[in-house]
């Protein structure tokens, strides 16, 4: 099992001029890998920040990725930044830059040329058909912004993210919270691999609610999701 | 003006079970406000990783939205974790109390009785028409994660929010983001005040980006954006 956190660095997304379709993307993509996914962050362009993010980030959880802030504008700092958490300099990796002054030619001038920075140390992931390498500098992979480019590149390397899927069981029940606590308390403490979550309808006419049980452990979910289901008065969804 | 914080609690959105609603509309509530967001996270319903949040974001914001983790069933864990992060004990509240005995009657069990939980201190907001107040902890305001009463509960107390919004301009440019960088830059050191984001939009064609600055300046806001348009060959969007 690994575990993994989220940085999304936009001031775009924190003032609503863009809505974030990145995170829900990782959450469904990590989800179906089996990496369990411990927390998602939205902070601004702000160095200092994007630095102590990192840092704890890296310092939790096994993987972290993050996105935006990498181009060649004032408002790109995430190599700068992610170089500050590791306290290494920001280096010109010779790769890059000649892909850069391969595609962009006369064009490529030093703003371009910021594009081929990383933080000294960084690796490069060249899999699949991707025409510019992902950065990743120990644990953190560095991520577009760019909902499409973020996809395309985050699929060439998703297969280094295999891990062991997440069984899922889900009960509906007629009976309210306050009738089935008690029940689901004495569940999650007789199994406790199992994760159970409890979420009131109350948009469904009648309310109830939805009871989700989930383990990495078939047997246990099975006898938990049984016990429950005679405890509460569920049903199963198929 | 005034800063903010959004915490949301809850396994099940880290999980990719439910997508979360509540931070797009807070994003958007908080902007027409006139409230600068810093910083949105979401974590799972673990008491020590809830407390550490809320310590620090209450800490470094002046405003601070918890949504979900309030409710009778053993994964609403918001209200004690909120009490440690303030280090006071966890009390029931006599008014609270009253409500749920009058509203449940003879149902109303222990775990019932964990809704009229707060931390000791905690205030309660009244304001509208609501059946059930607000809890708020010092500068920690606490939400319902289910999206529609959270929506109810924070128009109910928005205007206690109201600070000054941001102007905004957009202009869009055909030149490339490593063309227009040093501009970019120029004016971004010139006007302080104004904070400018630049967008490839690559899924367009031919290819555009979008520059948008952001000031409470009114005039410092269009003479920056006179200037961008011109060094960028730029066009206002009406």
């Amino acid at each position: 099992m690994s575990t993994a956190a989220v940085i999304i660095i936009g001031n775009e997304i924190l003032s609503g001029k863009f809505s974030d379709e990145n995170a829900p993307f990782l959450i469904a993509r990590l989800r179906a890998l089996g990496c369990d996914l411990g927390r998602i962050v939205v902070i601004p362009d702000d160095p200092q920040t994007i630095a102590h993010e990192v840092r704890a980030c890296s310092a939790q959880f096994d993987h972290v990725f993050t996105t935006g802030g990498v181009g060649p504008t004032h408002d790109d700092v995430t190599i700068p930044s992610i170089a500050l958490a590791f306290d290494v300099p920001v280096v010109r990796h010779p790769a890059l830059e000649a892909i850069l002054r391969r595609k962009l030619g006369d064009a490529c001038n030093d703003a371009a040329l910021r594009m081929a920075e990383v933080p000294d140390g960084a690796e490069l992931w060249w899999d699949g058909e991707v025409r510019f390498p992902l950065v990743v500098m120990r644990n953190v992979a560095i991520f577009p912004g760019v909902p499409a480019l973020l996809r395309l590149k985050f699929d060439a390397v998703a297969h280094r993210y295999q891990g062991v899927p997440i069984l899922t069981a889900r009960v509906w029940t007629l009976r309210t919270e306050p009738e089935i606590a008690d029940a689901l308390t004495d569940a999650a403490r007789d199994w406790p691999g199992v994760a159970i979550g409890s979420y009131p309808r109350f948009e469904l006419t009648p309310h109830k609610v939805l009871l989700t049980l989930e383990s990495r452990d078939a047997e246990a979910l099975d006898q938990c999701t049984q016990r429950v289901i005679e405890q509460v008065d569920g049903s199963r969804e198929a």
